[in-house]
């Protein structure tokens, strides 16, 4: 065969390939767009998430709201005709706020009242409250370098900001959670009798942001509180002004005992590879203040929608995609952690599992948690989801819930949509169904289902 | 020559271009994450914003508050360290609303209320208001298609809404404001005595969307107003059960005689080649209901941040970099023609125009209005932009304002933050400070002032 011929060949199979390669890219590209039609126009996300966030309300995990959340999303899935649906029991912790919390900040003959809610998981105070002077740090290496004897009694204000520098909320968070989740641990190592901390947030207005914190058996659980960024600016500056200022702080709330409660799990059968797994999830408790709209009802409803539209468009998956709202995110993961274990028990085979859980804002990045280099494959996908606000497809793959499935070798992907006012509304009471947009909330929608498509169709290899 | 040593010459070459370009990408980047950092800790346009809106609020041409707007402006520019700053006189239409508009639908003896306002530019009724049947039509064909005497003495009802399935609001807007602009001359070519549009968005509310409309002097000018998209939906349901049911409406706009005004120009002299020009614009005019702070109070306090941006990190520019803050955009466009005629009859040479006048909402595109083949360029900027926002560079350049510098050879630039948002304020009582999120406003402010600066440094041959 001569020179000629070898490179009219490689030309052909290119040719061919490129072609193939386009052809499907083009069908994907028209079934997506089918998809953004069926929501946009019967679409039901924007009415659920109304429903789950006013009339279901907020649902921690333990409680009523959530049992009912939970039945109203199993005959949703039911609803939507899902080859099966079903629940997976999980127990969960249970946790209750109580009545309201007060705070009061004392400095020369001023009592100045202050936004405080309680973090979750924390107890409560004695009924009287406790009252101290005030250690402000903010780092653990800053208050592992104060003397034992000068924290000892003391309440530790941790009071590091969002940094303003740094481009996503996300990032933001991940930099300062610490003082949330470990701070009540450090501070009880020194001998403090309580904890505040700064709320996780690049806004500056009056609502604390609750959020899960963590005990050790070793050391004395101690009232935790977070506190709002208002009046965070205000606390330190009067410390600044007066050392000797003292904080008052009641809260109220407890652990409770345990609680059965369940995930939720609806599932298309796969029509050639029905034991490859892929999962969409999202969490279906909530915290108790605002009405989970954003963290995570916009989730919920996101998933049920995207599995809605498959159905009727009659889009069949090559693969099985199940639909999981996860009980139990915020305080204890178990729902996550159940999902998992019942998987490897049950010997199934998941090759990815998604997780909405940042907000119903638009799609911005989808995030594959694999090698730079193996990302070339979904690369291509980055056009066929631009038109619906993907603005690029990385590395940056997670979630909270389906962060257990990965030992068993899904591939972990998480859904990131624009992320600047998320950490403005997370954890607050002011996470209302209000501040969801229409239509950021279907493009979510849109993304979520045609990217289950995409997995079911072209798999992950 | 042998063929080895010309192959390591183009090698040579191509190493050389490339280390070069990426070495002045790597420059571009490190200037403008310093222009992000500035911005994110000292900015002022979200705290301009709230003084704009809150201090000066609603500035309509020929109102006072437009002059103060303009004042205001022109002190914050001065006081940024410009090298020059200036305002060029140009005569507005001067159109006033008058008290409050009212109508009312009456159908077999009930009456109901609409929420109405007139069309910017729309003349009023007679003090009594005027009551008609309605006609209700979704195009201009259909109305042409109904005899002339049918339509006669009626109100022609356009009630064509934002396309659901239509990606971008800017786009739904395209494809339905001729309803707003033309409807009162088809209605009047008819023999209409007034005219109701829906309101031209996406969301489903109780405010009605102020707009221009114009007329025709072979035609009557008759009184236009545009109905909430609520009550478009009442009255749509109405007439189908009652075709005999009345619209009555009253409104008191006029317009009076014109006024003198001014754009607002602040340059930074070109260091290299200050003859080549480059505008950054938006209009310091609003709408005479809300607080105009989307559209295009937004855009006035980033064009003000990119300015004082580059003076306070000392970035001098190659080329001359103009701030324009027209007068006139929302009815008349008497800045934007006024600044092209002085740019045309001072023989200046604009290269370049770029305007900000679609809310402060996060960063997405940015067009350039050149032939596709030539954006390769500007391709290379993507990269640099994307931190901030930038999902890609095309080529759908535009803006109301810098469109009449075309002719003189600019390159017409627009920024087009995320716009699923937009029409849910844009021309309302609710286009309110409190809508803008600080955070996106200033992701908007980095983007354009990096963009001049690129533009300043690198040309756009």
């Amino acid at each position: 065969m001569n020179t000629f011929f070898r490179y009219l060949i490689i030309v052909a199979i290119f040719i061919g390939l490129y072609s193939k390669n386009s052809n499907a890219q083009q069908r994907d590209s028209i079934v997506i767009k089918h998809i953004f039609n069926e929501v946009f126009t019967h679409g039901q996300s924007h009415e659920n998430l109304k429903y789950l966030c006013k009339e279901i309300g907020p649902r921690i995990s333990g409680s009523n709201a959530a049992e009912k959340a939970i039945q109203w999303a199993f005959e949703k899935l039911k609803d939507s005709h899902a080859d099966s649906v079903w629940l997976q029991e999980v127990m969960v912790p249970h946790w209750v706020r109580g009545q309201k919390e007060e705070a009061f900040l004392f400095s020369k003959n001023k009592k100045i009242k202050l936004a405080i809610c309680a973090l979750g998981n924390s107890v409560g105070t004695p009924e009287k409250g406790i009252k101290s002077t005030v250690i402000e740090v903010k780092t653990f290496e800053e208050l592992r370098a104060i003397p034992t004897e000068k924290v000892k009694g003391k309440i530790v204000y941790f009071s590091r900001p969002f940094p303003d520098t740094v481009l996503f909320g996300g990032l933001a968070y991940g930099l300062t959670v610490n003082q949330r989740s470990q701070g009540p641990i450090e501070a009880a190592k020194k001998g403090a009798i309580g904890v505040i901390v700064r709320s996780m947030t690049h806004a500056h207005d009056q609502y604390p942001h609750t959020g899960a914190t963590q005990y050790k058996d070793s050391f004395p659980a101690i009232p935790a509180c977070a506190i709002s960024t208002e009046d965070a600016a205000i606390l330190s500056s009067t410390l600044q002004e007066d050392p000797n200022a003292q904080v008052e702080f009641k809260q109220h709330c407890k652990m409770l005992d345990e609680v059965k409660s369940y995930n939720v799990v609806a599932e298309l059968k796969g029509t050639e590879k029905p034991e490859e797994i892929i999962v969409l999830g999202a969490h279906i408790d909530s915290w108790d203040i605002g009405e989970g709209a954003h963290d995570d009802g916009a989730g919920v409803v996101q998933c049920i929608e995207a599995l809605q539209t498959l159905k009727k468009l009659q889009i069949s998956t090559k693969r099985s995609v199940r639909i999981v709202l996860f009980i139990n995110e915020e305080n204890g993961l178990r729902g996550g952690l159940k999902y998992a274990e019942l998987a490897y028990t049950n010997k199934e085979k998941h090759i990815a599992a998604i997780e909405t859980d940042a907000g119903g804002f638009m799609p911005r990045h989808i995030g594959f948690a694999i090698a730079k280099e193996q990302l070339f494959k979904f690369k291509t996908w980055e056009n066929l989801l631009a038109p619906y606000g993907v603005q690029a497809i990385d590395e940056n793959g997670g979630g909270a819930d389906i962060g257990p499935l990965k030992k068993q070798g899904a591939l972990i992907i998480g859904f990131h949509p624009d992320g600047q006012k998320y950490f403005d509304y997370h954890h607050t009471e002011n996470d209302v169904f209000e501040h969801v947009n229409k239509r950021e909330l279907q493009f979510g929608s849109v993304v979520l289902a045609g990217l289950i498509y995409l997995i079911s169709e072209h798999g992950i290899e």
